[in-house]
């Protein structure tokens, strides 16, 4: 029988300009799962968090990951999961992912490695399913691979890892709700083409500026037309936070998720420092609970802290 | 007083999903052009062509980039140029281009290197405006630069070289006239978000594919959801040159600017060469006139064939 102790990281999907395609792990937060494989095919869930997750399998992110996985492999063997959750739900800073993706990547350690990165993306999409209706890996994908990924396609699953710009990122988690489900909806179904052609521009510079380390030119591409303007709507004080971070020396940032956490980059820590005091101060000022995290981009995913062994 | 003579390379502008961002140079065809700076000021142009271009300094392309330079440099100088231009206009292959980049080069060649390459692209889109109406440098970039380049903006000036994967490439061009103000009025104003985000998807993949030199993924990126389902309608026996293409080994392709002109890529010179004869094969059958080309991608833009020497 073996067991595994991972540390998750939280991601920041849809980056800026990449609505639905392009995510980042980063350092801070992340959540700690401890898997073991079961002689007995029974799944057991716990959390030691106090989030009110329901630890039911069937009902459980990692649950349902974990029964997919058992009934794909006709395994005879079970799971005893317990989730140490730091990574908020509802943050906008893939939560549910780092349930899915941890599960996924557990299950495989402790089962040998039976599995690619890919597959683990397959199997953990149930966990998002479950959590946004929507199959979708645009969190899971850096959780698993690192760095900054490409989700160029999920059926079939086509992930490009993309190299991770040695980078600080600010972020803040203001205690207010946003339902993804609303923050979809507030979308529009057609968008101009000069604006599409504006941002498929960005985006061009985004990606190349990733590939050719060149902050420069991410700092210029880091620029949402289309997404942003929509959504910014609903997180308050988004415009006065992103327009001083910038004053301060941020490249650029932007809705993380579908909110309502906001992010930074920034080259420097003293920078990621003095932009996350500013978003503390914003929310404090008008008494909005909150949350700010600096950390680098996780250039590595999940990763092991304890190692698999015999007991 | 000095002269130069350069040999200007075709470019292929709105690289399949890249439509307005994304450019290439290629080795064949291209024209050729002398230029030698004159004691007075008038500017002379000369065609050796027989495509009947007007040689009024006002209504050329390079006579038109030429006088602005010289406006803006206040020079007592003038330009005489000779144009051997094998880049048919109107192919989509950027004939226009070529002659208004090579007369900003060659001016600069010529003038002692006053220029950056940015503000050799500045000058040469008042020629592109000349020929088009509209101030874009889809083709002049990649012809300045050579290889693939990302015009992320021209208000300003911001345009990004990327790599120039080691490929080949297979051009045809069918006699048939495509007006641009046809081919753009043709394509929808609006588009959905959902297949703007397919796109997006495509071009970050084409992007980081050519960073990375991934044959395979720039393949499966070389796809346009948007523009090429409504342009090719004007290009006949377009969907069969592409699928037949295809099966004999494209890495993929498209249209050449606004058309009429096809191109495929391939990583093997055989393969291009098969390509090249299809597509010749499929115009000689339906009596259209037809002309193929095939080449590398051009990684260095414009060349110097002889230097500039005084005389």
């Amino acid at each position: 029988m073996k067991k595994v102790k991972l540390k998750i990281p939280a991601t920041v999907a849809n980056l800026v300009c990449g609505f639905d395609i392009l995510g980042m792990a980063v350092n801070e937060p992340y959540d700690e799962m401890e898997i073991r494989l079961l002689e007995t095919p029974e799944i057991i869930i716990k959390h030691t968090d106090s989030f009110g997750l329901p630890e039911e399998p069937s009902k459980n992110v990692a649950g349902v990951v974990l029964s997919k996985i058992q009934e794909h492999f006709n395994l005879k063997n079970g799971f005893e999961v317990i989730i140490h959750k730091h990574i908020k739900p509802g943050s906008g800073l893939g939560s549910s992912a780092a349930s899915a993706a941890g599960a996924a990547v557990g299950a495989n350690i402790v089962l040998g490695n039976l599995m690619s990165k890919d597959e683990m993306v397959h199997f953990a999409m149930f966990g998002e399913e479950l959590a946004s209706g929507v199959r979708h890996a645009d969190n899971i994908a850096p959780c698993i691979y690192g760095g900054i990924t490409l989700v160029k396609s999920t059926d079939p699953i086509d992930i490009i890892p993309l190299n991770a710009p040695n980078l600080f990122v600010a972020a803040v988690h203001p205690q207010v709700e946003v339902k993804t489900s609303d923050s979809r909806q507030i979308l529009k179904k057609n968008i101009t083409l000069k604006s599409a052609v504006e941002q498929w521009g960005n985006i061009a510079g985004l990606v190349a500026g990733i590939e050719k380390n060149d902050f420069a030119l991410i700092g210029r591409s880091l620029n949402d037309v289309i997404i942003e303007p929509v959504r910014s709507i609903l997180i308050p004080r988004f415009d006065e936070i992103k327009s001083k971070s910038l004053q301060l020396g941020a490249l650029g940032g932007g809705i993380s998720g579908s909110g309502p956490s906001i992010f930074m980059l920034a080259e420097k820590k003293e920078t990621a420092e003095k932009i996350a005091e500013l978003m503390k101060t914003i929310y404090d000022e008008i008494k909005i609970d909150n949350f700010v995290y600096i950390s680098k981009i996780n250039p590595a995913g999940i990763e092991i802290i304890e190692e698999p062994k015999l007991d």
